[in-house]
């Protein structure tokens, strides 16, 4: 077992959960906690062009932890999107921006969710409270994750905290999140040397209600047409998926970065669900456009979830 | 349904979740949010003596929450312990200091927990990083659920920031934790006025975990004796409520505040997991003296939900 507190972010890690376990285990250093950031996954390639831009190495692949092991969660805290083995470990703090579901503890602890664009952004203020510097690494890599999560500040789920947070940090980092970030994302959008299975892998986070099992995953690009183009292909890696974790629904989200709108696609015996919640019919592709739509977190996701309740 | 954001503790309140409910509303509406506090049962005697000192009237009484009903929650989460008809209400935030267990959102939300003694204290730091003045009577009702829930910071669940909290209290009130506190615990373990079925219901909680349905109920004494000398009646109004709530296990702690020990009385079909949970033997009385245990939330609840694992 691992003597430090692992801090972890969720399964098929986003830039936001990368960042966000490193500027975490620095803050809890500050407070006297021995901290080493890990990842359960590897690196997108987003996330991948912000550590060559740091020229810094990413957290260190963990696939399950031991009985008893210390853990700080950031960026989720379902347990289907949590490292292997944590039934058994001792969850000591939570720091996230999602909605709370699937998480038990036998004891009080640290947990601090706001309803904010970035997990980063929560971490940014508390770096402030404790009167702690935020330096250009820190900062880049909180600037990263805002970025990435609130897509360059146009997504829904990006709040005043978040545009105010980015706007800071260019100051401190000197970068523009106009440049910087779009170079960022442009480079997360780049798809074409992962296989079908990769693809729909890359982001992809599972949700269990009232016992239905249902993968929302997502992708960013430039052009939609591009990624559905592999359709074939892609929707064969779904019923794969689908068929393994017998899951009820798997829904592919594929997310114009620039025009601000999605392409889904839909497959699982619960396929009509997405009909139920976005108000539309799926087209003989098991696809339906939603402009406007970019959010897993705030326009996918909760609609879903309502209409299983 | 109530147009303002109401704020309310938990079912058979005790001092935090009153007296929080009041200082959090207070501290919402410094952030422009229009709060009410509420409460879900009655005063026992402990909080009746901190109104009667503030000469002040206590929060509304209310029994359930209308569909859309904007809540904040304060001193719990776990929905048997919550207001009737929360599962319809939207959770705008929880500020709570115990486990997290049965609490469940679709959508973001403010959550701040920390493993402090008291939720008084949490809103105490709360106060102080908004630069919100604490007046005499925000400063009495923290220092008296500060005193209540620490047992006058001699409880383990007491930590180094519920002791600042209480020193700072004492500047900012006028009042002596150790003479205005004692007479406030005190004033609480007068039961005489009460039935059996009041005193077993002053201060219980419900826990279920792996189907297993439990009540713990506490009450401080300054004479063990005294309570147990109606053994026989209370024992009674815990089988009816076993029967009622289809309970597995009853149990009910008698707290010393002034030798910081408690006798439990463990009733119902599951009763042998205190044996196990405390590695000692029920007497023929269905009890047992446990030394230096004073705590529900972190010497009771903890290895009894642990045996149940």
């Amino acid at each position: 077992m691992e003597n430090k507190v692992l801090v972890t972010g969720h399964k098929n890690p986003d830039t936001d959960s990368i960042c966000s376990s490193i500027v975490m285990a620095n803050l809890a250093k500050h407070y006297g906690v021995d901290c080493k950031p890990v990842r359960l996954g590897n690196l997108n390639k987003e996330t991948e062009y912000v550590f060559k831009h740091l020229n810094m190495e990413a957290p260190e692949l963990i696939e399950k932890v031991d009985e008893g092991q210390k853990l700080i969660l950031v960026d989720h805290n379902e347990k289907a999107q949590s490292v292997e083995g944590r039934e058994n470990a001792k969850i000591l703090a939570v720091i996230d921006h999602h909605r709370i579901a699937d998480f038990e503890t036998n004891e009080p602890l640290y947990y601090l969710a706001k309803p904010y664009g970035c997990t980063s952004t929560l971490l940014f203020e508390e770096y402030k409270k404790a009167g702690l510097e935020i330096d250009k690494v820190m900062g880049t890599l909180m600037l990263s994750a805002i970025v990435s999560d609130t897509l360059l500040l146009k997504s829904p789920t990006c709040t005043e905290k978040d545009v105010k947070a980015v706007e800071e940090l260019e100051e401190i980092t000197g970068l523009k999140a106009s440049e910087y970030g779009l170079d960022m994302l442009k480079a997360g959008t780049d798809l074409s040397t992962y296989s079908s299975q990769e693809v729909i892998n890359l982001d992809a986070k599972e949700y269990e209600k009232n016992g239905k099992k249902i993968v929302i995953s997502q992708v960013n690009t430039a052009d939609i047409d591009d990624v559905f183009s592999r359709r074939e292909e892609l929707e064969f890696a779904m019923e794969k998926e689908i068929a393994e974790k017998k899951l009820d629904l798997f829904i592919f989200v594929i997310t114009d970065i620039i025009n601000t709108s999605s392409k889904i696609i839909a497959l699982g015996a619960d396929k009509e669900l997405t009909e139920k919640a976005f108000g539309k019919k799926l087209d003989e592709f098991d696809s339906m456009m939603l402009e406007g739509v970019v959010s897993r977190k705030k326009q996918i996701a909760p609609p879903l979830l309502e209409v299983i309740d």
